[in-house]
């Protein structure tokens, strides 16, 4: 994480051709594409069953890069905004209900936190973006950087609407496994704490201190 | 074309894990990415149905690159190898017909003409691999160079397999637009026409001359 974005592609593999679909799909790429100026440089389109893979590439400085390793015990772990948006509003679109236009923006259009990821080299010393539920993303950095972690529930950044979910329904899945939110989960050595502040005024974003990072027992 | 294979990645979905199967697409990937010194770096893997993108990057100094406009009318066109292979054994096996080892290999483990590719820089001045068959990527070649072609059938390239097969039932397709040869068609300006047969010595390759560009009629 914390690479400057550079170029993406895109294979697409469709059953048919559906003039709308296609229209709306490729202008939505194309303002995330001019969002973070970067050009769809190749790919291949087929027919097929639905899939759709995009490959985003971007350049960091060698060894400067947030790898999922690197995170030492003690150090706090923080999330980026909230969690739980996206995947209450699968959840709601499943049901046939109609998800709120906040949640169906996260699911169908969730913000890359390019801007975080950069700002946060040379301060985070673990990084990884929440694309399958905090639980399993954060694991991966408990595993590769050999360290433990306790989650206090009560101090996960929910929405309103997430939040309320969980009080009727003690469903913790939809912020700890539901994935989909594309947030950002990072580690931050104790000297840098007051940095995070700085960052959180100037990108105008949330972010939530969890809990300390515990030494793993094997 | 003519790029030196920096890195790839693979996005995988599988409806189930069939561990035979992925233990052989994994041995027969990495026996590639070692043939060409090259590292997986990335992708994703999930459940669905089955699709897999694999993305190969590769680096060539700035306006050297080979592309598909620069051909110009009286230029020879040439392609490598044989043609139609691949969809021959595919026409076979859709025929529950065994094809040859030949014909198979053709198909299930297509060679990518890199190092062909890579002779060519400064000499040839388009280049495409024939992935959906010679009509139609020579007409990519044709279209973004503003030029046409006429393709004497007599002259294609051919094993003795797929020619038998086309003496047998006039199945010109399997040739023409078949597809997943992965060979490469290419222009060359009359003034390199000998450096192709020191390329085809050098690489112990075949490389065929198709016929000469015509201008196009608009």
């Amino acid at each position: 994480m914390g690479a400057t974005p550079l170029y993406f592609t895109l294979a697409l593999s469709l059953p048919s051709v559906d003039k709308k679909w296609l229209a709306d799909f490729s202008q939505s790429l194309k303002a995330l594409a001019k969002q973070y100026n970067i050009s769809l440089v190749g790919g291949d389109t087929s027919k097929g069953k639905l899939s759709i893979t995009i490959n985003a590439t971007g350049f960091v400085e060698k060894n400067q890069a947030l790898l999922r390793s690197g995170a030492q015990a003690g150090d706090p772990i923080f999330v980026s905004n909230t969690l739980g948006d996206a995947a209450l509003a699968w959840q709601q679109i499943q049901k046939q209900q109609t998800p709120s236009s906040a949640l169906l923006k996260q699911f169908n259009r969730p913000e890359p936190q390019v801007a975080l990821a950069q700002s946060l080299l040379g301060i985070a010393n673990s990084c990884i973006d929440i694309s399958d539920g905090l639980e399993q993303d954060l694991s991966h950095i408990l595993t590769c950087s050999k360290v433990g972690a306790g989650i206090n529930l009560e101090a996960l950044p929910l929405s309103s609407e997430v939040a309320q979910h969980i009080a009727n329904t003690q469903d913790w899945c939809v912020a700890l496994a539901g994935g989909d939110d594309y947030e950002l989960c990072f580690t931050v050595p104790n000297a840098y704490i007051n940095r995070i502040k700085a960052i959180e005024k100037d990108l105008d974003i949330k972010l939530t201190r969890l809990v300390r990072l515990l030494k793993r027992k094997d």
